[in-house]
């Protein structure tokens, strides 16, 4: 990564992005470098409001087309990088808005979502999420639902989905599922982090770990530097290999506290889930025009470029064919 | 009940109806001296397909205003008993209509729902249906669900719900919840069925229990008679005590087959649950107006007339003022 040519030829993929998202979070995507990224278009929206929201997707697409395109494919991802933009994926953190309708997730397909959360933090028709008394595991329509993801090519996310679930989901699909932004449990208790075994598992399956830098996360929380995120994902790499790890950040660049407030609250307004107080990335990658950063303190602590290139991104583009076909 | 008199005094209740309703049912209901009934208006509808099937039944409650009345209170069914008319209650098999919102609630008890499943045969926000593979308990949003129905006052119903979120709802509802329309396990194993166990721990904890007749889950299926009926629901009165039980008949009057196959289906199209093939009510109560013949049956098995009175519907009638108030 010496040199600023292979610096240019770097793919970077971010597994999950949840901003604000507006012309200046898209300019700083690619002063930051992505080439592509899971950006989140559903969290507690039902059919209709989720539509809605791609609706506003595809006006963001033509008014900022000069930064932004569709990724349906990975050959979209790497026409992206070509043209020096960066690709959107579409993506749910729950599967509210598929509602009772398994018709439902091929319309989702078709619009240009490629990846969708099984639950966000509690229990739905399908499966129970990490905030949750009790991990139900995933129900029978569940697994219908399942099935039709891998029909269509939507991957399974697993990041806010509870142990058994996550097991169960892992076990009945015939594509890989990744949890797209997750941190180990190991390094920082957390009901939102995964331990070493499940980390294994999923692995061991054929699936994919994203890791993520979200503070509350880090072994520690907002004190964290650029360093210590890269000391993270080495630590899942040492369990998951370095063929099956990404980068999934997490960024909730531009959010207000209206907004963490609805992502805490089941159906964004009933209890409260879990707190997090004030939210500060760690430092020398606070905002996503700084990800050009990542590959540099991957290559200081020692990393070799073939190690950057396939946790950059490469990595990412792999999976998601095999799940995709494209 | 040996003089016409008192029989033209009998309250009767029926703690379910899913029939084909029209005027003709509505005349049958009357032939039948019903003075109420709980009249399914959701099964596996959302919110906007429930609010559709109640303004239906609002243009029933005018055009039928001869023969039936909304029944808000149980004043208003001692009203109608008074005026000769059938009181409606409105009721749900499935929260479904529910969506993910607690504040739908109140709309739907505003406009006349007075009892709800907190299931329907498989798993849905809130809790687990019979049928499901692995009954996963009533979820943390359901224990929200279940506080505000207490609070608005609409009836928990658990007869197609699982047996641990059965239990769970039993235990976490302040007021008395019910199966409406069940048969015993002890004396046909069916899914749907209860064991004695399951009776009186509802019973123990002031719930309540209403005897169905639906003919596959009665010991002779479609060779049963009113007397069979009648057998089963002493069997139940052994378990539960004449003060807790009731009648929920499961009246599927001029249903066609694609009713029955949108009912045995999940969301009422996914995977098949159940197969029931032709059903045929007892003989001497195949039809709703035939209704008369149950409180005679009783009579004929050596019943005293107070043991009629309260289970053909003065039993329901109490507990249904314990959940509403009025």
């Amino acid at each position: 990564m010496s040199t600023s040519q292979s610096a240019q030829d770097l793919i970077i993929v971010d597994g999950l992005i949840i901003s604000n998202f507006s012309r200046a979070v898209f300019e700083d995507m690619r002063k930051g470098g992505l080439t592509a990224a899971n950006c989140t278009c559903s969290v507690w929206e039902n059919f209709e409001g989720t539509m809605r929201n791609i609706a506003r997707w595809n006006k963001f697409f033509t008014d900022n087309a000069d930064l932004i395109t569709p990724a349906r494919t990975t050959a979209d991802i790497r026409a992206a990088k070509k043209a020096g933009k960066t690709a959107i994926v579409l993506g749910f953190q729950n599967v509210s808005a598929f509602e009772d309708q398994i018709g439902y997730v091929q319309h989702f397909k078709d619009c240009g979502v490629g990846i969708a959360q099984m639950a966000y933090n509690t229990q739905n028709f399908c499966a129970t999420g990490c905030y949750e008394s009790f991990d139900r595991g995933l129900s029978d329509f569940g697994h219908e639902i399942v099935a039709e993801m891998n029909r269509v090519g939507i991957m399974c996310d697993l990041s806010h989905v509870g142990s058994k679930s996550s097991e169960d989901v892992i076990r009945a699909s015939k594509k890989p599922v990744c949890y797209s932004h997750i941190c180990p449990s190991a390094l920082k208790k957390h009901p939102r982090n995964k331990s070493d075994e499940e980390i294994k598992f999923i692995v061991d399956r054929g699936g994919f770990v994203g890791v993520t830098m979200f503070p509350p996360f880090l072994p520690k929380g907002n004190n964290s530097t650029i360093e210590d995120y890269v000391a993270v994902i080495d630590h899942v790499i040492n369990i998951a290999g370095e063929e099956s790890v990404g980068i999934g950040t997490d960024f909730t660049q531009d959010q207000d506290q209206a907004f963490f407030d609805w992502l805490v609250h089941d159906k964004g307004y009933a209890r409260k889930l879990v707190d997090f107080h004030e939210v500060l990335n760690p430092k020398g990658i606070r905002t996503i025009g700084e990800f050009g950063n990542l590959p540099v303190a991957m290559e200081k602590a020692g990393w070799p470029e073939t190690k950057i290139r396939k946790v950059m991104g490469e990595n990412w583009l792999r999976v998601l064919k095999e799940v995709w076909g494209a």
